[in-house]
């Protein structure tokens, strides 16, 4: 009944849209529009905006995907302050997650993933699916427990890429790795407890899940004891203490190093 | 004349000791305990703190080096809410920067830096900090201008890992380059324009300055000009976009990677 009045309900319908999700930042909204994954409701810019190339491209953008945008007043901004967001904001649906069974069902060969378990710092979460992206990861395994999920800060600090990479809820973190297993693929734990290198795994020709821990904590004892490979990352001095983002980034470039290396020796011959 | 009178001036005293550098959280109080680089003037212990294997260590450190160290009503605590402190702060004397000239003098061979060239997110800054030391890097060199000095930001984000590395601060990023070449080391840049990837650079028996440039704007053409590689980190996707500080860890641990790997190779001959 209520959508018969929508045209006197205008404060609501707003209401309604603003508890939608959020992109916020020059950046953000671009790999939102982008993306298939994302639908777009509106967008909204600052008159006191500097009109610059990326602006003209979310204006671009917009038209062609037929998402509404306006230029407001800077005060329609005031509410927002809490985001970093450049002038520009857009509502959007929130981010759709992927289901495990159907990402398995997708990727049969040569796949690779990111468990995160227990990263709870959402800048951590956002950096490592942008790194995630870049290297060509196919998927990041968020725990629906104890872990950040995908929220407004995560999205601008992963500067869009969450559009770019399938994202897996789970909720059982150990049920989600048993089902992995017995779908070929192979348990990689980073352990600074581990007499191996990160580099002594050989990525290649296989499934692999990379799973992080916590920065303090670590991987949990459950998911420790089902991996195949435990590795370390080695530490010249005896400060111990990387960042979880950094040792992400660390090791699964070195499975890129690993993969670009051997397409170039394949090319060669 | 001011000493004699020292107990009669409690608060000019107070004020003084509260605008030197301040050292905030655990973790960063116990590395600046730790390091010889700092003189810690006195610490803060919130009376509301559990006392943990933390604070037992900071009590002991700070009796160990003769730093006072007192605990107060939470109300104390209330002009640094901006800082994320734990119940725990400690008055410092600043950073002490290193000169360029000492430590050419004091590194001549195998000798690793890594210059900031306008990264200017103190948060980037600590974490590069961070992960060069757990990587041996001999140094960091910032430039005075155009980039994030050491402030308390980049003290907390490096989990302390400031006072494990020299840190040199160059008014002229060019001089100080170019001063570098003029004695033996090589410079490379990361420049994603370049076709050649970080991993086929042989970084070992050599001195060299990994240079990094701000996410967007990247290195300056000068300090380019003066480089004798430049290497980029390969993208498997067309997101085109790692933080800094992710890039400057994937290039690191490349040297890292090396550098153990002939180690292990020469044990084993």
């Amino acid at each position: 009944m209520l959508s018969l009045f929508k045209h006197h309900t205008n404060g609501l319908n707003c209401e309604k849209m603003e508890n939608s999700s959020i992109v916020y930042g020059k950046n953000s909204v671009i790999e939102a529009l982008k993306s298939s994954k994302r639908n777009l409701n509106r967008i909204m810019l600052s008159k006191a905006l500097r009109v610059d190339s990326k602006i003209e491209e979310i204006k671009d953008l917009a038209i062609n995907k037929g998402v509404p945008f306006v230029f407001v007043e800077r005060e329609k901004f005031a509410k927002y302050t809490e985001y970093n967001h450049q002038g520009v904001i857009a509502f959007a649906s929130p981010i759709k997650y992927t289901e495990l069974d159907d990402f398995i069902e997708m990727h049969r060969e040569n796949s690779s993933l990111v468990f995160l378990d227990g990263v709870e710092d959402p800048h951590n979460v956002g950096a490592i699916i942008r790194t995630c992206v870049c290297a060509g990861i196919n998927g990041i395994i968020l725990p629906a427990r104890r872990s950040a999920l995908i929220n407004e800060v995560t999205e601008k600090t992963s500067a869009g890429a969450i559009n770019h990479i399938s994202i897996i809820k789970v909720n059982s973190p150990v049920n989600a790795i048993q089902k992995l297993k017995d779908n070929n693929w192979w348990v990689i734990a980073s352990d600074h407890h581990s007499s191996n290198n990160y580099y002594d795994i050989d990525f290649l020709n296989m499934n692999f899940v990379l799973v992080m821990g916590a920065e303090h904590s670590g991987i949990s004892k459950s998911i420790l004891n089902l991996s195949d490979f435990k590795v370390k990352i080695p530490m010249l001095t005896d400060f111990n203490s990387l960042n979880v983002s950094a040792a992400t980034g660390i090791i699964i470039y070195e499975y890129v190093r690993q993969k670009l290396t051997a397409e170039k020796k394949n090319e060669q011959r």
